[in-house]
């Protein structure tokens, strides 16, 4: 049993709920959000306390001091809606509109290629890319979950995967009970593994019937899972809804049981105010994708309305083919600034709001804020140290800030997820891993040349 | 004189203007406007020759060749509106609306603070900052502009500085008399600096009389220098100019025969129709800086209706108070993913045509497109190399497409300006202006401490 350790960085931001995280107008000089001269202790997997250095020192005589300059200490990030497995598909479809996008791309490619072996391969790279960019925790949705788990786990990755569920068979399950089976029987297979959560995830209300919604609401309140869905993604989808079905899809959700504070809605893109205020009166959550959204041209989603609504908006990067890069901070940055600029409010998103939506908001909207989210005594040991000394951060008003709007991935330095220090000094840790990951880039010629076989029809 | 040098990366992306950079969706493998298997050869300041490997060997057999596995080869980026002084406030006024951010933080704190020390020092940190994130040339506006260039020179940036009017009184002049003499006397001192170019910098419609705004017109035919002006940024400008002129801002400058080919129209968020027909017709470049336009709230620039009107778009980072980043590869990946979502077109600024508009558009707007902007023969050795080795970018089916969509600055190895190698390895190559940057970062902490006691009403 290592004895406690003791990480002494120059800041803190705990992202606890008491700190009043919405206050904006901060004055120069660190806002009162934000820890000095303390210490976080470390102890196994969980936070143990924290406390002024002097103190924790005193109270942990046996420990070793880590100390930090320079360095801010946060929640490890919560990657709230990814496809870890489409890095092997990363610019591949680069500025086509979104139906030619699936259509020529994505959907020819997929059903071609999507095995175990390029799910892990996928995944090896995607949380890879997360994890030295801050993710501690990724709610991971594709096919063959197990060969995402295996990634997450050779990585040390915390990951949620999502027991999926779409209306047509693929090289996984033929069909939506096949998909719930299989799902459910391989949550049953990693019960004892402490990095491993489950959700049920439901592709989207255009691609799951009446019937499976149904039962997978009933499945929720029965396990306990979240429900992790793309909804309101486009106009299109929107108006066939209504076409079809004479409702809009969270309309439709609701009264299938599925909208309630278990419910993840992905995108959430194109919601009129009735549809805000569903998700509000409900308890559910957002999980909003920025760049995806921009990128495959969906348009903005009202991230300033739903904050001031209320709802719990975490942030996802979504997969490599609609977002080229896998990088939380860098999406939680356009996500402050989108929501200023397309709401008209300047202080819309402030930097501190923004910090607990990548954190504590995307924890509590997988039900796992008892354990994660926030740097508080009894939490897992989540944490993300970034060094905030380089000549294109100075000078530092607020670090808070300064992390949102001035800092990169590239400034992350170290990475803990559950007490294992996974990043030192922006490496993983972990030589053999590191060289499985560049077995891993060396694979991914073979998936390029099989990628433009399959596009240019000779195969 | 050193012999020359052939830079062999794995792929160049020359930006030449006969590529047909607008052509959308390329097929996965290397697009036609990627050279692979080609050599650059810098011989002093200047590009001698694009060829093929092996005959650029033939041709010049004493030059050194450096391989550049893995990299790609682009023109240096072009920065077209910066205040780089303000990187001293960066964060100081975060996430406060427009109104506050000026009256309570940037003029109180500019009225004490602004001299030569501090554009000085400012420019240091935001010149070191871009250069490292491939900008080798930046259009910068702000007072005291002699210390702005000391900052470019000691780092051998290429600098474009705004002969500065505003008709307000400051430590640097008195009135617009004064700043243009002063602005107009450094310009011949420094006629014979081969990377020092001005422009005229009016500030804005609303701080510049119609009288001030005529003779800056006429300057601009006499000398041959661009017209760098803030226009059309917030709703509340706009409406202003009208009620007191009778004229939108932009009708205003054309009557007072500011809108022309040399016209640098900074922002232009609230632009209608035929504010954009001015532009088109009267072949005015627009910059544009999307991360600021977000952060104060200002709104989104239809960028996308820019480029089907013809208008050329430049990307500017604007200053370290509204865009704590400085980094124009940022800027670029927001502003193309930005036009798609705002315009709900996917097509829409597509990775090429970005990489063109953060060069070659750029050096136009700067009529500096004889010289640099694009890898020719002929022109300056302006020039970025980004390694696409990593993990987090592999696979590349488009080395172009991955620069806009999944780089970082952080994947910047190599830049060169006019010949020289001044960055090297993601570091200044010249070690004594290393030093003289940790001393300007030393120093920050003296600005920070003037910063607090202005804004605690302390002096």
């Amino acid at each position: 049993m290592p004895s406690p350790v003791l990480l002494a960085p120059q800041w803190i931001a705990p992202v606890a709920p008491l700190a009043d995280a919405s206050a904006a107008p901060r004055a120069a000089g660190v806002p009162h959000d934000v820890l000095t001269g303390h210490a976080v202790v470390v102890d196994g997997d969980r936070i143990a306390a924290l406390l002024p250095l002097a103190e924790a020192q005193r109270r942990y005589p046996q420990a070793e001091t880590m100390p930090l300059p320079d360095h801010l200490l946060v929640p490890g990030f919560v990657n709230l809606h990814a496809h870890a497995a489409m890095a092997l598909l990363r610019g591949v479809g680069d500025d086509l509109p979104l139906h030619r996008w699936l259509h020529q791309r994505i959907w020819p490619l997929e059903s071609r290629l999507v095995g175990a072996q390029f799910v892990r391969d996928g995944s090896m790279l995607a949380f890879h890319e997360m994890l030295l960019g801050g993710v501690t925790c990724v709610n991971d949705m594709y096919f063959f979950p197990e060969a995402a788990i295996e990634a997450a786990q050779r990585l040390g990755l915390r990951s949620v995967h999502g027991i999926i569920v779409i209306d047509f068979p693929s090289a996984y399950a033929s069909d939506a009970g096949d998909y719930l089976r299989k799902g459910l029987d391989l949550r049953d297979r990693m019960r004892d593994e402490p990095l491993v959560d489950f959700c049920l995830a439901p592709h989207a209300p255009y691609t799951v019937t009446d019937e499976v919604l149904r039962r997978i609401a009933t499945l929720s309140r029965e396990l306990g899972l979240s429900i992790h869905t793309h909804v309101h993604e486009t106009r299109e989808e929107v108006e066939a809804s209504v076409a079809r079905h004479g409702m809009r899809p969270l309309e439709r959700l609701s009264a299938l049981g599925v909208v309630g504070p278990e419910l993840i809605a992905v995108h959430a893109v194109h919601v009129s105010d009735s549809d805000l205020r569903l998700l509000a009166d409900s308890g559910a959550s957002v999980a909003h994708c920025p760049h995806s959204n921009l990128k495959l041209a969906s348009g903005i989603a009202p991230a300033a309305r739903m904050h001031e609504l209320g709802i719990g908006v975490g942030i996802g990067t979504d997969g490599s083919a609609s977002n080229n890069r896998l990088d939380l901070l860098a999406e939680a940055r356009t996500a402050a600034l989108l929501a200023k600029g397309h709401s008209g409010n300047a202080e819309a998103w402030p930097a501190a709001r923004t910090l607990r939506a990548m954190t504590l908001d995307a924890a509590r909207a997988l039900g796992m804020d008892d354990r994660i989210g926030s740097i508080e005594p009894g939490k897992q040991a989540d944490l993300v140290a970034i060094d905030l000394s380089g000549a294109e951060l100075a000078p530092v008003y607020d670090p808070v800030s300064q992390l949102i709007y001035g800092c990169g991935r590239e400034h992350i330095q170290h990475v803990w997820v559950a007490g294992t220090h996974v990043v030192r000094k922006r490496q993983l840790r972990n030589d053999t891993v590191r060289f499985e990951i560049a077995e891993v880039v060396g694979r991914t010629a073979l998936w390029h040349n099989r990628v433009g076989e399959i596009l240019s029809g000779q195969v």
